[in-house]
């Protein structure tokens, strides 16, 4: 299976793809929400292309690669992350002629003073939902002064909040974030109308939270990025099953030590990140779970236990032999699939088990 | 200072660049070897070229992009990571045409057989110095086997070794690392040689025993990679000092958080990597320490204590305020400079405080 993909090769299944996709946009209806994903999992606008309809209006970038690859498919796309000072000319020239309206985030006075002012360039204010990240808490008195400024000069386009600390407990966990996720922004959403501002977006994001809410009453869009690819974080958290991993790595048996107990493959920390999951997981998949290709994650006992740039370890956790023999080829499933898929210029695009394409991922910044 | 630099970008300062290049050629003719650097640090043919002379006559390589741009300036390289099966024909395209000898290692019979005959292929077999990785060991009855298939169809070029355990204790740890790695080595060439062969290529190779030992008897050649960069890790192993840094990654504060005692920065693990530095730092340094430009890092007492994959969450140890504004720029630097290089496509190069240009890093396998 695979035998004329070179290894090491970043491996995307359509089928799973497809099925997470359609999920995405099953679940956004069902929670009578918009779906403006995350880009930076995927990136590929091959591959996002396909993804887009009537519940898929736009994506989420964090990256100007992401903004020039994205803005010839898309006309709405939300900048995640404050646009650091200096970057203005560069974000014009990254839309260069599109017709495109780019929503940008800020939260500080001081971070808006460097958003170009622009007619296709909206204002929406980050909101911190669990102290985990940047935002402004709902109940911060600068938020009305900030949305003041921001609706001078620039359009007002809403709110967004990333539940973060959604990946720092357990599966139980979960719930409770995406709660504090959606009424953090509500609530932001309801003070800033109070002001007497038009808030067309309330936005929350993350693949945990946005798989474990039973409803988002007040929110327009959600942002979950790695539901397309899945991987044994987003299993671990309850995200996704097994069968929903779509990105693995494809490699190569070289050598074995140790009595067979320990097989090394031609997939290091270049080709699978050096991600052990979240926190709660506690490195337990070492860098990803290991199976013969064709396989699924949860019929691989074998992990990644360590890498050097070119080499990773596979052993498994009861340190019996591997049963690798040289030659062989493996799947590897990654802990986090954003991290795994950055590492990959190219994804190897299969459908049934045979090689259907490729496709490219702009990388930088 | 790099007012001019988009963020996140990786610096090399050419000034330290240079001076790690030239203590290294001092050291080994000091100790009375050939110097083949691992490229997989550097990568750059720009800046690699800059390097040869009489003691670097070629370079060790562990992946079929850097035989590709650096075939162009050398006519000697090591390819120093088993093949893969099924690579052969790849290893000859990306020979090309070019009047090149290429050395590929192996430790076992399996991965003796991938290896295409080829005038311009030799073969050197891995030694295990100290059961850390791959390789066989020098006592190990396998050895004069393998020796004798690959002198039958393959020019055996002789034995290597990478002294990888120098990683993974302190600094004291090195130095019986270092006499390990060359005993092994030595013992293994003295053992082929007595079985009659021809043994042209005794090497050793990793940055820290490279510092370490004392003398180098019976070896040809070293092959450290990252003391062209420098990093955290290497400063920890007594590798380096902490002048000798010249790869970091120039970011710009975008938020703050927790009253100013978090600064985000825009370079999150997608710029930095996700590298701890060695076990025995214990994550003390987080993804690196973070000082204003024209800093060193002993100068830098604050560390990116986490990162998302676009945030870097900058703290300083004692919980105090990191006295950053939003808009300001700050230099890290990296607790392993492979893994925050492999993260770049270009890297800027700096003297001086100036940007002097810049220089691509073949990425892929």
């Amino acid at each position: 299976m695979f035998a004329q993909v070179a290894t090491p090769a970043a491996l995307v299944d359509l089928d799973v793809f497809d099925a997470n996709a359609h999920r995405g946009k099953v679940r956004a209806g069902r929670l009578g929400v918009a779906l403006r994903p995350h880009a930076k999992t995927v990136k590929s606008p091959d591959l996002l292309a396909g993804i887009l309809g009537p519940e898929t209006r736009g994506f989420t970038v964090s990256t100007l690669g992401e903004i020039r690859a994205l803005g010839v498919i898309v006309d709405d796309l939300l900048y995640a992350v404050p646009l650091a000072a200096g970057k203005a000319s560069a974000v014009l020239a990254a839309l260069g002629d599109a017709d495109l309206r780019l929503t940008v985030v800020v939260d500080s006075v001081a971070g808006l003073a460097g958003v170009p002012q622009d007619s296709r360039i909206d204002v929406a204010i980050e909101i911190d939902c669990d102290g985990h990240r940047g935002g402004i808490s709902p109940d911060d008195p600068v938020l009305s002064e900030l949305a003041a400024r921001a609706a001078t000069g620039h359009r007002l386009a809403g709110v967004m909040t990333h539940g973060g600390g959604s990946y720092l407990g357990s599966k139980a966990h979960v719930v409770s974030v995406a709660s504090q996720e959606r009424e953090a922004v509500v609530g932001a959403a309801r003070r800033l109308r109070d002001d007497g501002h038009d808030i067309a977006m309330v936005s929350v994001g993350s693949t945990p939270t946005f798989a474990a809410v039973d409803h988002l009453e007040g929110v327009t869009d959600a942002r979950p990025g790695v539901y397309l690819f899945g991987d044994l974080s987003m299993e671990f958290l309850g995200a996704c099953g097994p069968s929903d991993l779509a990105l693995s790595v494809l490699a190569t048996v070289i050598g074995s030590a140790d009595r067979g107990r320990t097989s090394f493959i031609d997939a290091g920390w270049s080709a699978l990140s050096q991600d052990r999951g979240v926190p709660a997981m506690a490195g337990s998949t070492g860098l990803g779970r290991v199976g013969k290709p064709g396989t699924t994650p949860s019929g691989a006992d074998l992990i990644v236990s360590a890498a050097n740039q070119e080499h990773g370890f596979v052993t498994a956790p009861d340190g019996g032999p591997t049963r690798f023999a040289i030659g062989e080829r493996v799947q590897v499933w990654p802990n986090h699939a954003c991290a795994t898929a950055e590492m990959h210029r190219r994804l190897t695009l299969v459908r049934g088990g045979e090689v259907v394409g490729s496709a490219v991922r702009p990388r930088g910044w």
